[in-house]
């Protein structure tokens, strides 16, 4: 069998994921990894090809986009158009469709497949919430985040003039409604009003209801654990009061370098375009045998 | 907007609940119901054309098979190959993979579809059993079913020899492991120890703890209420105790028939062939704008 090809562009907190996810997955190879510098190469990478270039790894069937959000889309552009599939976690919930609709035309001109925003919200929870609305059309989901850092949002924070380092932790309260509890250890002289009302204003944070506190370490307080608890009452043709509940309690990096893994998989067996995970067969998620699959999920 | 004209094969507990659902899908028009007899027609049906041969309901996009399960097959294969898509609710776990080999070739010689299984069990909790496949691959699925009643295993019951009337209860024993308690109502001179043996050998029923019981009236007992509990605890990459779960308490015939006219819609949009409901992209079971649906739900 032809491995995969894969490289992982970027190689902070979910980088390091996509690499074991990698290393178990029995289908793919690694390529390389590509960083900003290659200066300092973590003892784990030893084995590997690090580079700023990707075009020094040779053949990559598929790029695992592990850059900051905000940065996706740019990389995308580029890879797509030189024949190279991508995926991604983008996670900037307003801006999926644009993202989408802008990579479409180059992966379609380039004969390339991206698949995006295909972490675990959006992403996997994206499936489930379409999965609820097609069971009980009419009615109400609740996505329910936390307690739990939002990886998101502290790269975000941690974006901010004044801020050295930072955790947004997500709090639910209920009915999809969330409180942000970000801390930060600031830099020397910056001041704690002016990064509050900064983070306040950004998109990620504005429409929910967010306190600013400074600690002396974010290390001491970080935990990676994160839950999903996502909640649809609704009503299938005239019957009323389906229930239906999504739980889930996990390493949150783990598992979107999982599913990262998954939708680059997935990518090589898509027609050329841009796709979120709702558009994809879950299938093409798994490696093996389809009808082995079938038999065994269905 | 053209709407998509279905007919309903069968007119028993989950052909009732289609056309509900039919009934509240803006994208589509009934064409007719199919029944083996129109010597009673029930009140409800007086709207629509009822008829012993599809082929009077004019053009029909898509049939949704409402029959006994054992039935499927015989009326999909025709349907197929007179240019009717076909979906069904096929729910004997072991022949599906079979079903869909049989189908697929028909449909692909035809120009067809065929989406078959698509109800909750198998259905809907197989999208979410290979989703969670997904994110944490290395790990065990336990599907725990009921308490509740099981429309496949009942029907199976009255296929039986002496038996007047039935219900299959499903109790969940956790890990997996279910009970059958099965009531049945005795035609006159029928024998409890023959029908016991005649349940218990079904495949259906021969790898559970099965108790037959003899009870006056099935109907007093009877409730259409059902619940499962999914759970998975797997690996991510190499990250442990990664934690899924996935609950529904649901009236069973009405999430069947609501899932039965998802896949119908999206029958509309396969290639030609026959699929299970994780082949295809949980998006298309949806109405709508796409676009739009990409934005309220990824």
């Amino acid at each position: 069998m032809t491995k995969i090809r894969a490289a992982v562009v970027g190689y902070g907190n979910i980088g390091r994921f996509v690499l074991e996810a990698l290393q178990e997955a029995p289908d793919f190879e690694i390529a390389g990894i590509v960083r900003r510098s290659v200066s300092e190469i973590p003892a784990e990478l030893a084995p590997y090809q690090v580079t700023t270039d990707i075009h020094t790894l040779g053949k990559v069937d598929v790029a695992i986009l592990c850059t900051p959000t905000r940065e996706v889309e740019k990389h995308a552009a580029v890879l797509l158009a030189e024949g190279i599939n991508t995926v991604d976690s983008y996670d900037i919930h307003t801006s999926i469709a644009d993202l989408r609709s802008n990579l479409d035309k180059i992966a379609k001109a380039n004969g390339t497949v991206a698949i995006i925003s295909a972490g675990w919200d959006p992403g996997s929870d994206s499936v489930v919430r379409t999965l609820l609305q097609a069971a009980a059309p009419k009615g109400i989901t609740y996505t329910n985040f936390g307690p739990g850092m939002s990886m998101g949002h502290t790269v975000c924070v941690k974006s901010k003039p004044g801020v050295k380092n930072a955790l947004s932790m997500t709090i639910p309260l209920g009915t999809g409604i969330h409180r942000r509890m970000v801390y930060v250890e600031l830099e020397d002289g910056a001041s704690l009003q002016e990064v509050t009302r900064a983070v306040k204003e950004d998109p990620y944070f504005a429409s929910d209801e967010t306190h600013v506190m400074q600690v002396a370490s974010v290390d001491e307080v970080k935990d990676m654990g994160h839950g999903v608890n996502m909640v649809r009452k609704g009503v299938s043709g005239k019957t009323q009061n389906q229930r239906f509940e999504f739980n889930m309690s996990i390493n949150n990096p783990a598992l979107t370098a999982q599913i990262l893994v998954g939708v680059a998989r997935a990518s090589m067996i898509q027609k050329p375009g841009a796709y979120t995970m709702i558009e994809i067969p879950v299938i093409d998620l798994l490696p093996g045998d389809r009808e082995e699959l079938i038999r065994h999920l269905v």
